[in-house]
C-alpha cells in the first residue's frame, strides 16, 4: 500500500471526529484518492495543525514500512517520552518546528506531523552500507522533532546514536534530552572543581534531578530551589537522598537570612554557577547568591516571566547570562562528540548514578482501533496539560495487530 | 611641614564651614595638633565621610611633596575628568572604594579621601631606579581610584602609564576610562568583521561617542539610540557626523515598524552584539533586534532599572549577557597589556579618528583660599548633580600660590 494511499485514510476518516481537525484539514477539490479498511502494520500519533494536543492530536495507522533505503534503518519504537517541550511544539509555539512526515503523506498542501522527539528504538533492517548497527542493537535519536509517537519508522543513520548495553528500556529512552543538558550545563560554562558550589531551581524537575545526581557523582555541591508544596519535606527527603546538599523553598529563598546561612554553608566560597528553568523573581533573588565571575544558564522559564537582573551583578560582579538548549548542541557538534556525550551518560546510569526519571509507560495497544486509540491519547494529553501527572509518562505505541 | 600637620589643618578648619563636614568629622578627644597658616603648595579635593558631593568635599591644601621614593614618580595633575561614577564614589554607592591618602592624614580613625578616578599627570621628579619615564612625560593613572582631582601626587609607576606623544590634554585625561570602555566591548565579546553591525543605546554619553568613532574606524556599522529631547535633529546630527550609521530615539525603537527598518538597513544580517549603559524597558526592545549567537555588554544602567530579558532569546537565540567594567579590566591585564590598548587608543586619536570629548575645564586657582576653592567645587558639584552640564568637566586643581 502506497503511503498516498495511507494519506488518503486519513483524509477519509479525520472529519468522522467531531472538534477534532476537520477545520484545519480539507481535502483537496480534485480529490482522487479512496478511503480503504485499516491494514495491519504500525501506528503514529500525528496531527495536520497546531494547537490543543488534546484536540489537534491523532492516532494514525500506516502499512509495514519497505526495505530500508542505503545509509538507513528501520527501527521499531520502544518507548517515547511525551516532554513539556512536545506539546509546545504541537501547539506551534516552539521555535523548532517538525518537518511533515512525507512517507505518510505526500500531499505538500496537507502535511502530517508525527508528535515527539525523544525515543528509543530498536533496529529491525538495516540498509546498504550500514556498518556500525545491526539487527536488535538499540537507538535514540539525536535529530530534533523526528517524529518518535510511533510504532516505527526509517531513520538516516547520522540522525541516531546506538545506545551502549545495560541500561532500561526507560532509561534509554529518556537519555537524549534531559541529562545531556544537566551535564552539558554543568560543564560547558564555569569551570568547576570537587568541592564547588552551585545554584539551581527547578530542581524537582527531570533536568533538575539529573543535575542533582551528576553533580553529587562530580562532587559539585548543589543548592537547590524548589517550590513550597503539601509534600514537600518528602520532596526535600527525595532530592536529598538522590545527592542534594541542601533543597530549600522559593519562600525561604525570598527571607533575607538565607544570604547567611547560605554563606555558612559555603564557608563564604564563590557560588560560580547557576542554572535556571523558572525566570520571574525568585531567580532574581538565586542570581544575587552568586560569587563573582559567575554564570547563570536558563533552560526553562516556568514563571512565564523574563528573566530580570540588576545591571549591577553584570557590571561589578562580572556575572554572565546565557541559555542552553540541547537541540542547539546537537547541531553544533560531530557525530563523535554526540557518541561520546552517549556513552558518558550511559556509564553514569550503569554505575546507579543517574537513576531512572520517575515514569509511568502509557501503551497504545496493537489492538485498538485508530478512533479508540486517538480518543485515548487525546485524553492522556488533557490530563498532562492540567498538571494530573507528577511522573514522566512514556508512550508505548505498538505495532497494530 | 608633616603630612600630620596637614591633618590637623585640616581638623581644625572644616568644622567653621555650616553645613559640611563637621558632623562627620571629630577631633579625637586627646587632640594634640594645631592650626597653622596656610602655606605655598599643592592642594586636593578631598572628603572624610560618603554623601552628597556638594556637601562633603573640600579643598586642602598641602605642601610640596618631599622627593619620589625609589620606583615612584612625583607628578604634577594638569587635568582630571569629574566622571558619573566619582559622584557615586563620593555618595558610597560605587563598588570601588578609594583608600585613604595617608600622606595628607595619617590618623587611621580620621580617613581622608581625594576625588578623581581619571587624570592627566606630568612627570616633576622620578625615584630610584625609574627608566621608563622622565621630567615632563605625560602619564595617566591606571589604578583605580588614585585621587587624581589635586594638583600633586606621588605614584608608584605601576599604576600609571605613559602617554604617547601628539594628544591634547583632554585627550590624555580622558584616555583611561571611556575610550578603553568602547573598544573593549567592541573586541573582547563578539568577532566582529567590517560590515558587521552593531546596536548601542545612550549613544550620546562619552562611551558611546567613542564606540560610534571606534567602530566607524574599523567599518562597523551602527545603530545608535539616544532619548528624545529639543534639538534631537542637531544631535542625530552631531552623532552622525562622527559616524553612526543611524540613529534612533527610544520613542521611535518602541514602534513596531523599526523591526522591518532594522532589516532593510541591515540586509538581514544578524547584529550580534549590543552595548547597554541604560537598562529597562528601552533596552528589552533594543535586546529583541539582536539576531542568533549575539552578546548583549552592559557598562551602566541610567534608567536604575533592571535588565529585563525573555529567557527564550537566551535558549533559543543563544543570547549572552556579560557586564563590562574597565577597572576590572585594568586589574585583570599586565603593564604590556595596558600599555598596548593605550598606544592603540592614542593612535586613533591623533588619526583624528577619536576626538576630543565635548568638554569645558573648570580651574581651582593657586591663590583661591581653601574655604573659597571648597564652595567653587561644592557649588559645581550641585551643579553637575542636577544635570546643568552637558560637556564633561575637566578639573585643573592649580599649585597654591
Amino acid at each position: 500500500m502506497s503511503s498516498v494511499h495511507s494519506c488518503a485514510r486519513a483524509l477519509a476518516r479525520w472529519p468522522q471526529r467531531p472538534g477534532q481537525l476537520q477545520h484545519a484539514w480539507r481535502l483537496p477539490s480534485n480529490n482522487t484518492f479512496s478511503t480503504s479498511p485499516v491494514l495491519a502494520g504500525n501506528r503514529a500519533i500525528v496531527y495536520n495543525t497546531n494547537g490543543d494536543p488534546a484536540r489537534v492530536l491523532s492516532a494514525f495507522s500506516f502499512p509495514e514500512l519497505p526495505p530500508p533505503p542505503p545509509n538507513t534503518a528501520n527501527i521499531r519504537f520502544l518507548l517515547a517520552p511525551i516532554n513539556p517541550a512536545d506539546i509546545n511544539v504541537i501547539e506551534g509555539v516552539y521555535p523548532a518546528k517538525p518537518e511533515p512526515d512525507v512517507s505518510l503523506c505526500q500531499a505538500k498542501d496537507h502535511p502530517i506531523f508525527v508528535g515527539g522527539n525523544e525515543g528509543l528504538g530498536k533496529v529491525m533492517d538495516i540498509g546498504e552500507g550500514v556498518v556500525d548497527l545491526q539487527k536488535d542493537d538499540w537507538v535514540v535519536m539525536t535529530k530534533a522533532q523526528s517524529g518518535t509517537w510511533s510504532s516505527a519508522k526509517n531513520v538516516a543513520l547520522s540522525d541516531v546514536l546506538k545506545v551502549p548495553k545495560g541500561l532500561s528500556e526507560a532509561q534509554a529512552a529518556t537519555i537524549t534530552v534531559n541529562p545531556p543538558t544537566a551535564y552539558n550545563m554543568l560543564h560547558d560554562f564555569a569551570q568547576l572543581a570537587e568541592g564547588d558550589w552551585i545554584v539551581q531551581n527547578g530542581a524537582n524537575g527531570a533536568v533538575g534531578q539529573a543535575v542533582i545526581q551528576i553533580a553529587a557523582a562530580k562532587g559539585y555541591k548543589t543548592i537547590n530551589f524548589i517550590r513550597d508544596r503539601d509534600d514537600v519535606e518528602l520532596l526535600k527527603q527525595h532530592l536529598e537522598l538522590l545527592g542534594a546538599t541542601h533543597v530549600v523553598t522559593y519562600d525561604e529563598l525570598s527571607d533575607k537570612s538565607l544570604r547567611a546561612k547560605v554563606k555558612t554553608w559555603t564557608g563564604g566560597k564563590d557560588i560560580r554557577l547557576g542554572l535556571n528553568c523558572v525566570s520571574g523573581k525568585t531567580t532574581t533573588l538565586m542570581a544575587r547568591l552568586l560569587g563573582n565571575n559567575a554564570h547563570l544558564v536558563s533552560y526553562g522559564a516556568m514563571s512565564k516571566e523574563p528573566l530580570s537582573l540588576p545591571t549591577s551583578l553584570f557590571i561589578f560582579k562580572n556575572l554572565a547570562c546565557h541559555g542552553f538548549w540541547q537541540t542547539r548542541w546537537y547541531s553544533n557538534k560531530s557525530l563523535e562528540q554526540r557518541q561520546e556525550l552517549l556513552k558518558t551518560l550511559a556509564a553514569l546510569m550503569r554505575d546507579g548514578k543517574l537513576r531512572d526519571p520517575d515514569h509511568e509507560v502509557f501503551t497504545i495497544g496493537g489492538t485498538e482501533s485508530d478512533v479508540s486509540a486517538s480518543e485515548k491519547i487525546c485524553n492522556l494529553l488533557a490530563r498532562l496539560g492540567q498538571g494530573m501527572y507528577g511522573k514522566k509518562v512514556l508512550l508505548r505505541v505498538e505495532e497494530t495487530a
